[in-house]
């Protein structure tokens, strides 16, 4: 047999997943929740079945791997299982399916790699529900703090660590930001992944090598402060207008974004959550209270933190021009990374060795592969085509595509593993 | 006796009416509901038993009288029962006091003036319920269009028309904009009200006349439509952030005012109440709808309209620029209105008689009082220094002011009843 093969096996898992965390509009699979559990549970059922053996590891993430494995040096798959409030089936998902069918395919062809192949289903990668990325890839590298622990799910109000403990997580260990994952078991990890944007579609590449992932810098919350008060009878010198003072940072940012553009700089900028303060705007009202988030990425570490920096200087100035105030909640940084060159090179000879249209592109969205990366493990990442964006309930994906790009991982596994049990992590 | 000695009577009714409308923060009067009712229903009470006629007019206001007032023509004194959520207690309230206390004043004494002088005190001057400001008012003067009377009240979702009709209006006649005023009886309107801005405060004014009143255009909502979008993937040239392009507009609002202000234009502006759509916006998404309120008040009318029209050009603009879409709801206009000059002499002329510190500015806010001057009745409005602004708990007055301006209106209606009884609006 084939992987490619193994599609209407493929289809069945992304029913399946997509009917246990149907929302009646997309699917929710809430970080450290519900419809992210029934999801593990199902493709533990499956796996067993399967022949392959399960287990969690201390913050609740799901691994996978032929029996046997032990601790011997290999390749690991990974993906994370949770989506956004009301998102699409395959962000994530895909990943994890991908490397389970790697190793369907070697426990069924009684093939198995030269070296052991691990599957890891994250748990917690999504930031809309506790305002933070990667936690479940984050735990396993101590990048969890106290505080992090003490955010709260956005609907539940649960903290992170109560969703954590209820998984069946090291609560205590990760707090102590204890490193949780050997790395001695970890020669190269590899992720399969939606593209969700709208490049590939556009260049009609079926598959991209991603080259390097945008960072990020956070404030879920910034509230500008000034004073109410009755919109006929404040003159505009006499104002403190929280709203015209959020607009005049939006567009100074805008401004700086398009200059900096310009040089040829990585960045977006981005304020997804805005609004006066519902319990006392009116629209014959100056607003007093604006909060609003606010977001730059980019694959410089150094454009995050110059842009960042810029970001408070304008505020700075705005409070000075426009007698408001700014407070800021706890800064958030997910630091950029860099794919491995060799992993890139093995991906892209794949795809060429099969005569699949590819090119090697940057990811604008974040990744568990970040944390492999920045560790100092050779990371790589494939990207699968896919229409309608991302985070919404229309995400879509072709499976021919996706066959495609479980067929160029199937390949580089077998690479990869040949290398790690030859010793090194070094691949040419 | 003279007026002033009614200032424990005054006392009582502000103390009373704010008990009956009290929310346990400010006073709740809803237009055209319970808090409004409660207010309306103890004024009737009290001044029955202070031997007053009460009567409700078509539109459900409430009309004090001497006995026997009949059809005379005579001086009016008005303003407003209702309040916005978790407002002041003065806000409107301190007017219809004045007046009653200026029938107690007459009745007492067994000193009618020379012609009738009628107290109303008017439901729904507030815009905070239904977005639309002189509801009471209004329906006298035929000025409510059938799409006000189908607007909804902010909390409840009642339509105006079922709330009118359970106060007890004749909604059908509103409904076809009859008059419902006889404009014979009214040779001149007078209105007291607290300043709501901090001019006289600043001045160390107690009392001062109001020259004219600031007219506004609205809408209660507008909507600008771009792409959402996930926030690490879409390029800045590929967006259509509604956010930034509702930013964009406020920043071009604010500098056309500062030009318009260098002028010497009359104006303010204010979008008091802004938000990305709750039901789709995150901290990594790019906002595809925002939702915003529009207000621009000034004395002039031209000015309205030069404004308004600059705001839809300036929407067009963005547009084509960031390839967003603004969506209106229906206009709302109130005209600017100019008090009397001679009931402003009048006015003034009493407060210089009695010895008090005044003087005469324009207000901000807008009042029922603008109706009567736009429909040709000689207007004059006296405001009362107010601490802490308006429309909001805070808001404070000083007894002793109040009492000041209680006398300035009794002399004032004492002199034009007496112009009235003498056949003329002519008051020199």
């Amino acid at each position: 047999m084939n992987i490619a093969d193994l599609q209407p096996m493929a289809q069945q898992l992304f029913d399946e997943v997509r009917r246990l965390s149907d929302d009646g509009v997309g699917v929710t699979r809430a970080s450290y929740g519900a419809g992210e559990s029934a999801a593990m549970d199902y493709l533990r059922g499956f796996a067993e079945q399967e022949g392959l053996e399960v287990s969690l590891d201390r913050a609740a993430n799901m691994i996978f791997s032929l029996p046997g494995a032990g601790t011997a040096p290999g390749v690991w798959i990974g993906s994370h299982l949770d989506s956004v409030p009301q998102g699409g089936n395959y962000d994530g998902l895909a990943g994890v399916v991908a490397g389970l069918l790697c190793l369907v395919r070697q426990r069924r062809t009684g093939r198995p790699a030269a070296a052991p192949l691990r599957v890891i289903g994250f748990r917690g990668e999504e930031s809309a529900w506790f305002g933070k990325a990667y936690m479940g890839s984050g735990a396993l590298f101590g990048k969890l703090t106290p505080e992090d622990l003490e955010l709260k799910q956005r609907s539940t109000r649960q903290t992170l660590a109560e969703c954590m403990a209820a998984a069946g997580a090291d609560v205590d260990a990760i707090r102590a930001q204890e490193a949780l994952l050997d790395l001695n078991q970890v020669s190269a990890y590899l992720e399969l992944h939606i593209e969700q944007g709208p490049v590939m579609v556009a260049r009609e590449l079926p598959l991209a090598v991603v080259s390097g992932i945008r960072g990020n810098i956070r404030h879920n919350q910034v509230v500008c402060t000034g004073e109410a008060g009755h919109s006929g009878v404040v003159p505009r010198w006499l104002r403190r207008d929280a709203m015209f003072a959020v607009a005049d940072l939006i567009v100074r940012l805008d401004e700086h974004w398009r200059v900096l553009l310009e040089r040829g700089t990585d960045l977006v900028v981005t304020t997804g959550v805005v609004a006066t303060d519902p319990a006392e705007h009116s629209i014959s009202r100056i607003p007093g209270r604006v909060s609003f988030s606010f977001e730059a990425r980019s694959r410089s570490p150094d454009t995050l933190e110059a842009f960042y920096q810029l970001m408070k200087a304008e505020c700075k100035a705005i409070s000075r021009e426009r007698q408001v105030g700014f407070e800021f909640d706890r800064r958030q940084l997910s630091e950029p990374a860099q794919m491995d060159p060799s992993l890139c090179a093995v991906l892209a000879g794949a795809c060429r060795r099969r005569g699949i249209t590819h090119d090697t592109i940057p990811s604008g969205a974040g990744h568990d592969a970040s944390l492999f990366a920045n560790a100092g493990v050779p990371a790589g990442m494939l990207f699968i085509r896919n229409q309608n964006g991302s985070h919404n309930p229309d995400e879509a994906m072709e499976m021919a595509d996706f066959m495609l790009g479980v067929q160029v991982m199937d390949d580089a596994v077998e690479k990869l593993c040949a290398s790690a049990a030859a010793g090194g992590p070094s691949i040419s």
